[in-house]
């Protein structure tokens, strides 16, 4: 693994259990043992690593999965994708947590996240229309299509920010509930 | 109206335009033209500040609002609980927006938040079994009933947050799409 990965990987793990605002490039540096020179030639600042992880990220998820807009959404599929998405967001989670904080406080990341974030839905927007015609899911009004998606996409990236405001004795319960909350909206809009 | 009252309604506009990280006490006080002395009699910092809304929002929403636990979900009714719910997320939007920041900065916000949400959930799943027994809402499963709940409470704190991350040019149409979204989330478990 060369150094940048390692940077990476280091700021991932350090931002997923403090926090992005509180850990600074000095500590990750030292951490690592990397000169500072050396540090600095990879990542001007703080800012850089999180747009290169909010990339790195967004290829995960591309490389990793399915053809979502054409996945056939059986019972089997549903626990899969479902388990990976849940694994995923757990992953990257300090992103998810920061989210808006983040990108009001770097353009480029807002514009990466714009972009991220309408591909994504459009291609949920293309797997509903997909199960309908296979007679997965029923027909659908707009409005319950709009619906579908946008629960879809909020519960996604609100999951973390949501645990955050719940009771620490429940939150591992709750960290896991996601699956079925979303087993329950895909379950309403079958056949 | 006094001083106090002065003091929060000037923070809450500028808290909504600004959001709270980025005005001073100072800030508040010079725009009221209050002796320093005199704001620091009502309030040591903006954490003291943030703190009192968030409770005259509790409380705003108590005194304002319907008996939810025992309320007849008709559609007239419905569409009047709604537009409430839509308007008062608008009144303290800064808090919806910065919820996540604003609870792990002040450990009293986030016993206050606890308290406030632990109430809000039990009414809605009061109401939801209310409905059932009235025969308005259908037979639901405990992960649906599980489902609802969280997805009305989801959508309501995480709207503002949700807009931040769209299209500028799609806000002000994203804003009033609370409406539709919960409207549908309601028709999906109507009898």
């Amino acid at each position: 693994m060369d150094i940048k990965e390692h940077i990476l990987n280091k700021s991932l793990e350090l931002f997923n259990k403090k926090g992005s605002r509180n850990i600074s490039t000095n500590e990750i540096g030292e951490k690592l043992a990397i000169n500072p020179a050396i540090f600095f030639n990879h990542f001007k600042n703080k800012d850089d690593i999180i747009l290169e992880l909010f990339s790195k990220m967004t290829s995960d998820w591309e490389s990793d999965n399915y053809q979502i807009n054409t996945i056939v959404l059986t019972d089997k599929i549903l626990v899969e994708m479902l388990s990976k998405v849940g694994a995923f967001l757990h992953k990257y989670r300090f992103i998810f947590k920061e989210l808006v904080f983040l990108i009001q406080n770097d353009k480029r990341l807002k514009e990466a996240n714009l972009q991220m974030q309408s591909k994504r839905i459009n291609e949920v927007k293309q797997m509903i229309e997909f199960n309908i015609q296979k007679g997965i899911l029923r027909k659908l009004t707009d409005d319950e299509k709009e619906f579908f998606v946008t629960t879809l996409w909020m519960s996604s990236i609100f999951w973390k920010p949501y645990i955050e405001t719940t009771e620490e004795r429940y939150r591992e319960k709750n960290e896991q509930e996601i699956l079925t909350h979303l087993r329950v909206l895909f379950q309403l809009f079958k056949s």
